[in-house]
């Protein structure tokens, strides 16, 4: 079905100024990971009878000593992981499509990683960590414009850097809510704060401790820390017992697949939220909580890879537009590529760009862009000892870099869609194991729910035993998150192990 | 005053072996920076009338094009800042008592974490970032074992590794709230949740959210996202305009000084809130809000280097217990040495060990000690992609495998004790520029109060255009936040340029 010999295109590494011309005039539309990664395995090599093998078990009982080791997958050689392949202590080659839950970007030990890591620019960032916001470094306006900054967003090119994807959406919901108080207030200068603001903060009261609300969808997932964890709609394990604001929770539309024998009740669905949304400001705002913020994600993924279409979008920004609320878009999973876009977002075609795009994972930095409106009245209010980290400023922008030289996004655009239509075709082949396929045009993001919660976990576990990592989401859905790397070759191999593991399984 | 060439000894730097036996047998009390960094330089170097000078300006309008450049105080050249020079992009020579906010422990370019940083294990796991929970490198038991694990605080030898101090302190509070739960609910499994408390746990409503709080001291500082944020009571500007839990915030002791002529006075105040410690716990159970956990700092150090006695924290270890509250002791500044301990709250030789101890900033890692009781149930509880980060963690075992190897804990009690005495002298000298001394027997942790705020902000800058990098904290008090590395050379220079500036501030 596929020939990887005669579509691939074989890339030397390019560097400096062959680099910038590939990235402006010739973005290769494909890559083949061997050109980068001579010593990437071929195929997987399992070599223990069950995965985690007992090296791995050892280890984790090691760490057990100090820190839960429950969640862990395998324990990890990476010095040995190459390109798409991770690599155990128990000496299984493993293809990684899960890619260390969606941040790897560019391949284990990537050769040009690996070269930036060896700089003196490097070490001395790293070993020198400054406070960002009183002391930056000489080289960090450099490093951010011609890396962070050269994939800013549409209409947000300001950047707060930080330290993970929660802090990052807590970031911008920070300053959402400063705006919006800031605009309430027609704000120009500490002046405009009232003696009773600035003591009533310090109770956590009101008028200081304004009672605004953020808001989220149900299944939408935002980090775990007290305010993300807030928007957080996930699972009930990531909430349980934890103090929460008391915010709004709206719909996710409930797309049916096929999306072509759905179009109507789709559209209708995604109506319906839209106006669950408008209902809810307007709900909040009778009970004198005004809504300053909406964060969304471009495909919930932790919550089951649910996908919306562009319209949905549109119309959100218009009804955010119309009520004054500031848009978050959290692009924390989504970011860098792997959708065939280097922003999900941008498949939306907005004509007013959201005020907020957070990112984190793919990335290695974290933070969030945003508009001129968004920046922050005074200095220190949005401020903290780090605010992020040098090193990984420098390694997104290699990572950038990469990218664009190899015409990664347009890479996944392409591999993806043949990845879903071989999918699709597999569906069809084992009826009832592969149901409501997502992700069509959506790059490598691809996703669909197993029969059952178990089905799925068996799935899983099955597919790692024939050496392929792959990670489960929602409540029975399989998501596909391998990295930008991921080429003819680690198609065909992840398509074979799925056959293999789908015949076993209908002969059950 | 200061014989340096008397008192310090030279050493070389030790390597294994040599520094283990040094370690365990032999620490020196005493540390000569130049052993370590021969280029420091002997003195600051101004050289441009105005810090930050013209570069420096240059630079910060670049940075704002993206970024709010406010809080700058110079752009720095980390490649030729040395030991406890901050050498900036002006060629100004600055030394440097400030330390990147309290968070650089052994100087800036330290020759051990230059060549830590240029391994192949350092490149492999910065660029090889891990999901820590789920799919651990080799190296993290061994890595953790001998690095962070090898100062665990008595009491706690279990480790949560995060990103930042905020995050260290959400971590804790997470756990607390589980813990607490799982108390009350006498939590065996899964079974122990009741669908109410699962589904209502979704909608962030109770039972599942729970109404429990979490209890801070008026001052204290515990970060800036919306979890600690709530807990943080340092300034208005922190706070201002950002939703907040009503979590209720209790008085610190009022200690008057010196101390010795208020001995009855202070035990008195330290006697008094200790009181209201316990009234709190009792009224907010009245209203049917369960205090969960009281967070405290050893020393409240960004509300104003506030310090209270070993008897106080005794006795707070002695209520909360009594009620049932999960003591988190926030040693993010204090802890890695400073205060002439490993840990601030050694001093305090607790009968029982605080339930939490979390740390950032020098250790570089960050994350939270803690003991069995507060291990989550189950898996994924207190969990996210990164836990942390590896890399953080090989320095911070450096890091402390330096500060064991030069006994740099105790020659900082050392030199604190006698740079104490020296502003203790200063202060006699110059009546009513240094009141309220604070620190003594608390290494190099101290600071005073200048006459008003204006005087301390120009205290800071007259310091910094003779060529020192000092900070300011709470309403008008001074810190000095000193690195490990601080030694008899770098004690003269300050005090010299300290009594420069006081004179003429005198003479005015």
């Amino acid at each position: 079905m596929l020939s990887a010999a005669r579509r691939s295109v074989r890339l030397p590494v390019r560097t400096g100024a062959a680099r910038a011309f590939a990235t402006e005039h010739n973005p290769p539309t494909r890559f083949e990971s061997s050109s980068v990664f001579p010593d990437e395995p071929q195929q997987p090599a399992v070599k223990t009878d069950s995965i985690p093998g007992p090296k791995s078990r050892e280890q984790s009982a090691a760490i057990s000593q100090f820190q839960d080791p429950r969640a862990h997958v395998v324990v990890a050689d990476y010095l040995k992981s190459k390109g798409n392949y991770l690599v155990d202590v128990d000496g299984n080659e493993m293809l990684d499509v899960f890619a260390q839950i969606a941040s790897i970007a560019i391949g284990y030990n990537n050769p040009e990683l690996l070269a930036l890591a060896k700089t003196d620019e490097f070490a001395t960032a790293a070993m020198n960590r400054p406070a960002l916001g009183s002391f930056p470094s000489a080289e960090w306006a450099e490093t951010i414009h011609s890396g962070l900054l050269s994939v800013a967003p549409k209409g947000t090119p300001h950047l707060f850097t930080q330290m993970c994807g929660s802090c990052a959406n807590e970031g911008a919901l920070k300053a959402a809510f400063m705006a919006y108080r800031a605009r309430e207030r027609g704000e120009s200068g500490t002046q405009d704060f009232t003696p009773e603001e600035l003591s009533s903060c310090m109770k956590n009261a009101s008028p200081g401790t304004p009672d605004l609300v953020a808001m989220s969808f149900k299944h939408g997932f935002h980090g775990r820390l007290f305010g993300s964890l807030s928007l957080t709609r996930s699972k009930a394990i990531h909430k349980l017992d934890i103090p929460a604001f008391d915010w709004p929770a709206v719909s996710w539309p409930a797309i049916q697949y096929p999306l072509d024998e759905f179009a109507a009740e789709n559209a209708e669905a995604e109506a319906r939220a839209i106006a669950n949304v408008e209902e809810t400001i307007k709900a909040q705002a009778k009970k004198g909580k005004k809504v300053a913020a909406l964060i969304v994600e471009p495909v919930q993924s932790e919550g089951g890879d649910n996908h919306a279409s562009p319209n949905f979008f549109k119309a959100l920004r218009t009804v955010t537009r119309e009520h004054g609320v500031f848009l978050i878009v959290d692009e924390v999973q989504t970011g860098v590529g792997a959708t065939g876009k280097f922003w999900a977002h941008e498949a939306w075609k907005l004509d007013h760009p959201p005020d907020f795009v957070t990112f984190s994972k793919k990335m290695q930095a974290a933070g969030f862009y945003h508009n001129a409106e968004t920046r922050a009245s005074h200095a220190y209010r949005n401020y903290n000892t780090w605010c992020g980290d040098p090193i990984r400023a420098l390694q997104a922008r290699e990572l950038i870099s990469f990218i664009k030289a190899h015409g990664l996004v347009q890479h996944a655009a392409v591999i993806g869609d043949e990845l879903y239509s071989a999918i699709e075709n597999l569906g069809k082949k084992y009826g009832g194991q592969i149901n409501k396929l997502r992700g069509k045009n959506c790059g490598t993001f691809i996703s669909w729910d197993a029969e059952t919660p178990e089905a799925r976990d068996r799935f899983v576990a099955a597919m790692r035993q024939h050496g392929v990592v792959m990670g489960g989401c929602g409540e029975k859905a399989v998501r596909l998150r391998p990295m930008l790397v991921f080429g003819d070759k680690q198609l065909a191999t992840l398509l074979d192990r799925m056959e293999t593991v789908m015949k076993q399984e209908a002969g059950h």
